[in-house]
């Protein structure tokens, strides 16, 4: 399961990986958070709708977007507070928590680390074989981190296999 | 209940004002988060204890120190991690959370907007009657978040009665 922190919008995204390497999407979308709504109850929103898809969806792991960046240290302070509950939301349903960098997603996603958005959007759509691209593009996101991690899995377990 | 959010201690304090106006501290200390612990974990470990804490001595409020500043961006973010954990433990347990600026936190203990910790630490410990200063300094300063609300929400109090 993909998460991709927002303060607007926060998205997810639910991918397997199938005995023949095809990847399915088994659900995506984005939490919107009302603007006006204080953050603490936008938090604990975001923290019941991730359990609950944690719960129906049984990821076997939650990755996220490893952000050192922001805008300003306003804005970081705010991502921070939903990165903080997403990672929460996995912890306290006994799931572990993998971080990537922008950089690895776009490259395993695209093939390209400074790949666009778009570009992101219109592979995740390839990746998956969905008929329509994933909206609103957190949710796309979200998949890219997933499809991320599952890559990323697969090549430590083929590194692990070649040096026995 | 005052929470002073860090990426290393996490300080907490419950004060309440009795008839006659004393401030009475029911209890305080700090969360101290392993170096080394995955930061879901270290999460978990925040939102547990101050649920715990919160449902121990039922507070009526939370209140938490608003931030706008940090030292950079990362700071930012890890800090916003902690908070938003925070903000959901009082949230979850269906408290409201009310947030403070650095100014309003030391002009409400000290007198003066630009005070040292130290300061505050002496002041906290006089008007709460302790005979020892509350270590680590992250468990005296959630008690002057605590303090701050108390008196801001006596000084709203008499200003509404007097609007009357």
């Amino acid at each position: 399961m993909g998460i991709d922190c927002g303060s607007e919008y926060t998205g997810f995204g639910v991918v397997e990986e199938m005995a023949d390497r095809k990847l399915v999407c088994h659900t995506t979308g984005a939490i919107k958070l009302k603007s006006g709504t204080p953050m603490a109850a936008k938090l604990q929103k975001i923290f019941v709708d991730l359990t609950a898809i944690i719960a129906q969806h049984q990821p076997e792991i939650v990755a996220i977007e490893d952000v050192f960046y922001a805008i300003n240290v306003k804005t970081a302070l705010k991502l921070g507070q939903v990165r903080g509950v997403a990672m929460l939301a996995a912890s306290s349903s006994g799931l572990q928590v993998a971080e990537y960098s922008p950089l690895s997603i776009k490259s395993a996603v695209v093939g390209y680390g400074r790949a666009e958005k778009h570009q992101v959007q219109q592979m995740v759509t390839r990746l998956l074989n969905l008929a329509v691209a994933p909206v609103p593009m957190d949710a796309s996101d979200a998949l890219a981190i997933a499809i991320c991690h599952i890559h990323t899995a697969a090549t430590n377990r083929r590194y692990q296999a070649a040096s026995r």
